[in-house]
């Protein structure tokens, strides 16, 4: 049983770690901590863990934390993450990072997308950028894993067959995606004050989204071709949790629907999370709620030449806290869904 | 003041034109009917009109109805407005249809995209397409009005300016729309059921909803050329009203942000319902809810060379019920306003 | 036509009022004030007025206000309205107040139940309490109307036949009142939070809430008792709008239940906003969504010798902004429905 | 590893059992029945199970059920469970009932409230009611037990400790409880339609719910007080699960609030599925969404002499499947809690 450690752990993102953490047979976290309410039982906070956990929310003494546990997950905001977690690694502790703070290789999309300098550019070198489905030989000796941004994970799911298998033109794919609330964190601010959201659908920051560069970043790497770009449209759906992704791309001369079954059955069968959606069904996100899943469907629009691609995740699992713990399985050389495989509650 | 006749007044667009035109200073509803629930009060059926209505629901009497009104609306679903419209017009009665049974030119295309050979396939010819922001003056002169779908109203309307201005490259055109539940109507059906439906987001007909050949249509008309073709993929939206369009396309060479605003601003700045949304803003359904009003934004994506065009509007208003009004406020030579301006109930 | 001013136009009371006030046929709104956002357009902060309102948002000038309007609003919040309504009352200017600051006879009622000294009882002397389904008579003269919360209008109105015709043990009162999350107000707080607040459901303040007392006065003066005292628990319920209280008494001896039909409608046959609701119907918030209407029904349960009435209101209209409209009406000598009589937007 | 048999098992309270046994050590799935959609594959009629069930759903026959499992539990529909559940019993196969056949013990009892008589009557004298908090010893050892419907669950656990110590006049007892969606079971009718059921809030059946007769029956057996009646009234609230009763009764001369909390305390602090909330908090039913949780708090409203409990379950859990997976527990002398600590899924 080894030792878990938490920091930033009443945020959305790190309750989500300590409930599936719950039910892991390997792992026991053991130390929490919060800046604003350090001293805290978290079941005081945060009531539903009443007889679920006894556990108190320390101040983030990092030292302590290092020596104390056997792995270590960051649920900081960006622009904070940065400022912990170096020094974990220089510690020599296993860290899993679910900010974006060391998902980019490039240090000069830091400023243009996130607005700051990053301070410590040689950590984006070393960092394992986290989607198992991609980088799992990577991850096992990884020391800091960049965890992936929930969008990127939906849409980089999508696209990995096609884009290796070359079967569509990458200078076509526009990206539309549908988050839940819950993906704008546990803030409460007027957007999403519930008579304001609720009754509402919306787009926002369109085409200036800062999991943009994350996505191509990827895209890059799976295509081959520095310079993929696409259009990325995030938008808000007054429900709490999921991410649907519609993704659209136009197909190559002379590839069909079966070449593209095919791609998926491939690159994905022995994937314990990717669930392919076979006609006349299509993902929903109510379908992988709670779970670690992505689910993954697919229309070829014959008369325009088009694939459409739609794919659907829980933000806070396999977008979040989910895949920071598959991560976690594979580091610690346990199978993937140890602890992971959850039916959802339904309806 | 006229008198008004609504047939299929029970099911949800049918009941928006109630509503609407009790706000109408010169319109009166006066007969309405329905199949199921003849004999009924209309405040028995739904009880939000108890004081509002003193109406009883007739059988449909076609020649009663039309020698007892002056205009009448068919809310009929399609494939039942066809057995009834044509004789009213027959009788020299103007009618606005709701459903789709009139609207596309082609009869080819009824059995492709709605399963059913078109038994009057002249009516066809003689119907007018009743957007009034693209063919107001026909509608002035027409004996029967095919009243736009909501997924067309919402996508056409936003498409206009850059289609007649030749500023976008129309083979690159993406429609991506979301909608809320009332668009599939008021029958009790697994998917829409509360459980089911809530806490959900999800694709449906992708590549194949049976408005697309409806938006090609219009999309030709304007744009001169008859292989126009598109993608258009609609989502269900766990909220009552409202549809949004996120409409992606490849800009022209030269084309640049001012070009499209100005663009927007000639098409529209005489239309009483067209409202343009400026930076940093955006729509949102919930701007729109419960009314006749489109607002439509955009954001030029200069590193991938495309347009996103976002518009929002009330599925049920101007995406039925409010545009069919709108068109009886033309037909009669009204101010397109009239009894249509109603502030939203917000939240 | 009449000049309206409103006070602290930007919460949901104000712009409710705004919304309402549109529809009115004697009365424009000419000027408005907020503290936070004076010198912006109200179509900035609100777009839902685009194209609706044209009107600036002035800082709140008392002696300007009075001279250029014939009547205010006030929808500051409590504690702040008694900082401002006197001086207008003082220079003669008629207001309709919707806080609580001058809804309480009793001044030694605001430190127990609102946690400050009333610092202007004799004010609370001339008020008018404003349901006009009570006090129509003396709201016709009032100087300064005390327009009445939300809660205390559905519990009132659906006790006032029972109480006034003696048919119930007035020791025996029990209101269970659900609210919706607009009765919080337009402050983004955590348990108002989407993610925290959607799928929720919770009673607060039991025991202690602060309209407790206004409910107690009102039904002491109905009554003749003294000494009356009620058990009220409210509640919140995750939707926008909407009041639904169950109300709970035992029934005197001999008392049946034709008896207390007969007093419903005794009591309310004339009133233009009361809708009373047959057997075997019940209100529901949904019938008043957007409405004056405040619906009310009843069933005797024989077993236990306790009657049931279910009252349902939307506590942004007849719990606030319509019912003062309501009042202006009365106020001005026009019919009480005067620009309140709309059909709810349904569904 | 016991083998599980389910009988109706795609309906809600089919699918939970399904949801909850997955994660329980000692019992396996091994049938599941169906009439409706027998032959299918269980992830293709519920797709959130793909990945997590391979299950076909069979054909109901007792005989081959009773054979090849170790305890069923039937999910069939009141009036339904009736015509099999006695075979069941007959050839000694344990059998948990989540249906209302077999829990009220006056035959009477079934005519007035649901309307048909019973044909086994036999039946009611032998079965146990499955609440372990009150008849744990009895299910130890039962043949047949019924487990409680869910607002009886919320009511008689909030009840339990004043009834017992009598701290309450029992003749005072009002019930007000509130009500999730799935309450109404997964059949799709009007009510329950998406846009007909979001936004509203109402009451219904009031004084004449057949959830009744069973929270007496209990409440009299607790209290030795043959004729206690009480007043029930059931809402309907739009959201999927949870249930909040708030109950209201008469305190007895001299109880104070200690003696009260104390009651509580005596009574459940040894309970594994009973969290006592304290001042101020409140139960809310996001708080055990999805688990087996039943949280109770109370307030002593002095000034009019009575108690305010305040309970919140998950209809879905420890209102149906979750309770009926802790019977079978008892039933097989495992810790209760076994396979039954989840932590909500929050937000």
């Amino acid at each position: 049983m080894i030792k878990v450690g938490i920091i930033g752990a009443t945020g959305y993102t790190g309750i989500e770690l300590l409930r599936l953490l719950h039910f892991h047979p390997q792992a026991r976290v053991t130390r929490i901590t919060s800046t604003s309410q350090q001293g805290e039982e978290i079941s005081r906070v945060h009531p539903q863990f009443k007889k679920i956990y006894n556990l108190q929310l320390d101040e983030l003494d990092l030292e302590k934390l290092a020596e104390e546990t056997d792995v270590i997950f960051s649920a900081l905001p960006h622009g904070l993450a940065l400022e912990k977690v170096p020094e974990l690694t220089r510690m020599e502790k296993k860290v899993i990072d679910l900010s974006s703070d060391f998902r980019l290789k490039n240090p000069k999309d830091y400023p243009f997308w996130y607005g700051f300098e990053h301070p410590c550019p040689d950590y984006l070198e070393q960092s394992v950028y986290g989607l198992p489905e991609i980088y799992r030989e990577n991850i096992k000796e990884a020391a800091l894993i960049a965890n992936p941004g929930c969008y990127p994970t939906s849409i980089l799911l999508g696209l990995k067959p096609l884009i290796q298998e070359n079967l569509i033109d990458s200078s076509t794919v526009i990206c539309d995606s549908k988050s839940g609330v819950s993906g704008a964190g546990r803030g409460a601010k007027l957007p999403f004050h519930f008579p304001e959201c609720t009754e509402n659908f919306k787009a926002y920051r369109v085409g200036s989204h800062q999991h943009t560069p994350e996505i191509e970043q990827e895209l890059r790497y799976l295509s081959g071709d520095p310079n993929l770009i696409l259009t990325f449209t995030p938008h808000l759906v007054p429900m709490v949790r999921g991410i649907l992704s519609t993704i659209y791309a136009v197909i190559k001369n002379g590839v069909e629907k079966e070449g593209i079954s095919e791609a998926y059955r491939k690159a994905y069968e022995k994937e314990a999370f990717i669930r392919l959606v076979e006609e006349p069904d299509l993902p929903e996100t109510k379908f992988v709620y709670g779970t670690n899943f992505c689910d993954i469907g697919f229309r070829v629009d014959e008369r325009t030449g088009r694939v459409i691609v739609v794919t659907a995740i829980d933000n806070l699992v396999k977008g979040a806290a989910g895949q920071a713990v598959q991560n976690m399985n594979i580091l610690f050389g346990w199978p993937e869904e140890t602890g992971l495989l959850h039916p959802v509650v339904y309806p």
